[in-house]
């Protein structure tokens, strides 16, 4: 049983106190996070959202609140009335620690059964506990400063926003069912039995639509689901900040994009990001960094060693070379002395990315070791060491094979390094990059056609618009990702917003007249009644939050997160529902 | 075919330019509203979300762009860039009346067809029409100016939440049936076929949980779902503002709230709301205008006339009486001439609520007319007149039944009559009341059982909780509704935050320790570790966008609304989903 509050009102927050509070009578309300009974005195850690207070009761200062102190557990939640007086011995970890408070009257709001999670910092139970009473996971202080930050994030974009001339609006849930790309949640209908709505994966065609319909900068902060088998990091349902704006080019939601990044690391994190940030175009992204989303917190970059080594009488160089492939290598600091089974290690990582092997040349002080010195003349060793500036000390990781499997594996294989090297441990910095100039297309070899890189309403770059039917893989796009230490924290493009256009490109990805009516009809339609120039951009705000709140999991990020199973721990949802629901909707189970 | 921008920068929206801009060199970009062609010059009302502008073409400004804008026609996207001049003759209904802009050049960034409904403001096409063509419907600026209000209305509301220490937080969309009250869309889970999520109806459980992990303020604006047939004015999915606050009591959420709404409304419409809001009781809202959601900018409350009746020999209104129930009226002014046919109409009117009959008393200027004045002798005449304080001109609408009837069909007529007599036409008045002291339970006559009023975690006030088992009629809840003009606009109630109240709870409506477990175990599971008092509230946003924007039609609020049917005109959804999707979904449809 708990009492009621009957006029009772809290007077201010636990973590607001301070020595200005000195003698003040205040009301406090909260959860007892531990209770210590020293006899004659009783001291409590009181806990709200605002931090924790120490409060004493004594027989001296009240004795009926001193007896009733003494009844109360861990979580209880309690109303406490008193005055703020110094504290003996302060608590320096505290920023309540100089004061505390003086238990006058304690009322019992609620009572607590023994938590099966301990409500603490950095608490580290089962994840399977943790979802399951995700209302007391929900209290860790850790966890709570997370959504405040959350909030702020949110906050911080809809001013901007607003400041900028968007306008907030909102686009449906229940929407159509485009099967293309990622697997639809599906909605039965009812009035239309056997028919389906889809839950969006994006507002994309909507916020298009608003284009077309003149209201010039939209945003919205959006839910979107995915049905998709859950990576790490991955949720079923999931939020963006979406945006696109009219009359605009790739410029300008750049620009505009930066002061807005500018603007939420500075007011949630102190971070300075220096404007403009960096551009690199996907290409030159892909051949440094083996990846369109480049770390660029560390070097190590990928060096095309094929012109110095095209001459050594090494079969595997050779093959690469006469197949249209290259040679390249990553350089690896202070670690000319890695021993043979790392270096095993290494190769077996490669091989994951479909490399055949790993060459290794190590330049130790005693002098270079290989795993092709038979093949090496010194001449030829020195000539790769000076092309990739090696100093004593590097070891330098060589891969040969057709262009993608080099750049792809020598990609990771630098990300590995750096991970294995503890360069980037308690690395605060944040390291922006906008990679440009993405494929408009690439090649699906299964299916043996070209199939949209982000979506078919990509507008091409103007200066490739005439290969699209004639070299479909060599047409850039006008789109643009945000990348942030080796995260794609969002993206976006230029749509076409010319029906003829729009028609070349979904015949180049072999979607029939026919298909790419029943499917973006409306859209196509819509285009015909003048729409603007447009584009825009979005993020994944669960990966901004993870970012500006410092964890690598995105379950400490949502307040109700799925399994990876998308199963809900705590509701058990999803569940069985009756046959009488099923009935009116027209659906049997298998 | 359509220009690019290649470069060309909008430099002022169309709807800013004023005197001040004379002389300025400009690029606007929108959409051509209308044209006219004088001969030597052409004129282009040029569009934009900010308003309209005046374009001039003409051989001696610019020959190339004149002969150009003759090719444009209604609704081409275009750019124009030229100086902007006084006008010769100003348009005093337009803010840039006074200056136009001559064209020097001009680029159609997208030609339009002929659209087949008419952009302009109050148009008056067919709603199936509009829906369809959905994206030039929100072309309209009357429409557009909704959704700046709707904008505007959100972030008003999320700063003074945020100023209020409220912390904006999302609960899943993907969340589990509980299958109470209104039907649950349902999304089938492939990982666990045969198992439903649900789409939620509203955030009711988790921002309680949110209550339970201590977050102290939560508010959510949420997209809230119902799969109800639709009555005018629902929509399948809509928008609350939803709060929830610990560690209060009823006062607390509404003294906020009131100056939530005094913010709001100052802010969008200029309107002082005058603090604090008048309260009344359920009972008080039930007597005197047969309505918990009264509408109080006019009289015409409902008077009991049983005292002075009872003795009348009219078997009507015996009968009432013998059967518990009551003789009551309202006096509707300047309404004393009306004819018997109109008369007539309404007894069919209150015959729709169940009413049997209804009784008039006309106190016109010639003397007293009645359809019982073979029952009334002229005391009791003026006995009626005089309780009910009649004035000359008056007509008495008289009904006896049991209350429920008599007080549901007088404040229907009351509203009927008031909208007959144009009382409420042009009143651009914002009348608010707090109707409080609803009752906990009603009883369900079919299944023979209470129910609660608002849901089951409503708290009883303190004082009728002895009540409870014994007479549960007779429970008042700490709920409050805040009802604008009639409408309700929002609602919330202090919860139940003790487990042994909850369980009582349940018993009494009939929810057995099993079933209460099955749908809300999660709930009661958190409640058992130290819950703190807490209440909230929720708002429909899109019925206060209704209020602020001056429309009484839902859809004109909804950027993609569906029509009665819950089918979406423009994107035809729901629709038939490839079969393979269902496989894998394990469902099949009948």
């Amino acid at each position: 049983m708990g009492e009621s509050l009957r006029g009772l009102k809290r007077t201010i927050m636990c973590g607001k106190l301070r020595e200005d509070n000195i003698d003040n009578k205040v009301t406090v309300m909260g959860w007892v996070q531990r209770k210590r009974n020293l006899g004659s005195l009783i001291f409590i850690d009181l806990r709200d959202r605002s931090g924790i207070l120490q409060v004493v009761f004594g027989e001296e200062i009240n004795k009926e609140a001193f007896l009733k102190s003494d009844g109360v557990k861990s979580e209880y939640c309690i109303a406490v009335t008193g005055t703020i007086v110094k504290r003996q011995s302060p608590n320096a970890e505290l920023p309540t620690g100089m004061v505390e408070l003086r238990g006058e009257y304690i009322k019992v709001l609620s009572e607590s059964e023994t938590p099966p999670i301990y409500i603490k910092e950095g608490l580290d139970a089962a994840e399977s506990v943790r979802l399951k009473y995700r209302y007391l996971d929900l209290r860790r202080p850790d966890i709570q400063k997370i959504f405040m930050i959350r909030h702020k994030i949110t906050k911080i974009i809809r001013n901007f926003m607003d400041e900028n001339g968007f306008l907030e609006m909102e686009t449906p849930v229940l929407g159509r069912s485009t099967p293309e790309g990622a697997r639809d949640y599906l909605v039965p209908s009812r009035n239309f039995p056997g028919n389906f709505y889809a839950l969006p994966q994006s507002p994309q065609l909507y916020k298009q639509l608003l284009m077309v319909s003149g209201y010039d900068r939209y945003f919205q902060i959006a839910k979107c689901f995915r049905d998709e088998d859950l990576r790490a990091n991955r949720q079923p349902e999931f939020t963006q900040v979406d945006m696109e704006l009219s009359f605009v080019e790739e410029d300008d939601v750049m620009e505009l994009n930066e002061r807005l990044l500018q603007s939420v690391f500075k007011e949630v994190a102190g971070v300075d990001v220096k404007l403009p940030i960096e551009r690199m175009t996907y290409k030159i992204a892909m051949e440094k960094y083996g990846s369109d989303k480049p770390d660029l917190r560390f070097g190590m970059e990928i060096n095309d060693l094929t012109d110095v080594v095209k001459n050594i009488d090494f079969k595997v160089f050779q093959n690469a070379i006469e197949n249209g492939g290259s040679i390249r290598g990553i350089k690896v600091p202070e670690s000319a002395g890695m021993g043979r089974k790392q270096i095993d290690k290494l190769v077996d990582f490669v091989k994951t990315y479909g490399a055949k092997g790993l060459v290794w040349i190590a330049n130790r002080e005693d002098g270079v070791k290989s795993s092709i010195s038979k093949f090496l003349t010194d001449e030829q060793t020195s000539g790769i060491l000076n092309k990739i500036e090696a100093k004593t000390g590097d070891l330098i990781l060589i891969v040969a094979d057709k262009n993608s499997i080099v750049l792809q594996s020598l990609g990771a294989l630098r990300l590995e390094m750096a991970k294995r090297l503890g360069i980037l441990e308690n690395n605060k910095k944040f390291r922006f990059v906008w990679v440009t100039e993405f494929p408009l297309l690439s090649y699906n070899e299964e299916e043996e056609r070209f199939e949209a890189e982000h979506h078919p309403f990509t507008m091409p770059m103007d200066e490739d618009i005439k290969y699209l039917d004639s070299d479909p893989g060599r047409v850039r796009a006008k789109a643009y990702d945000i990348v942030l230490n080796g995260e794609e924290l969002g993206g976006g493009s230029i749509r076409i917003h010319n029906t003829d256009l729009q028609e070349r490109m979904f015949k180049v990805i072999g979607i029939s007249e026919e298909k790419a009516k029943e499917k973006f009809g409306y859209l196509l339609q819509a285009f015909k009644f003048g729409p603007p120039p447009h584009g825009g951009l979005a993020y994944g705000l669960d990966r901004m939050v993870m970012f500006l709140a410092g964890t690598e999991n995105i379950k400490d990020v949502i307040a109700f997160p799925k399994n990876q199973n998308a199963f809900c721990p705590l509701t058990e949802a999803p569940n069985i529902v009756d046959k009488a629901q099923l009935d009116e909707l027209g659906i049997y189970i298998k």
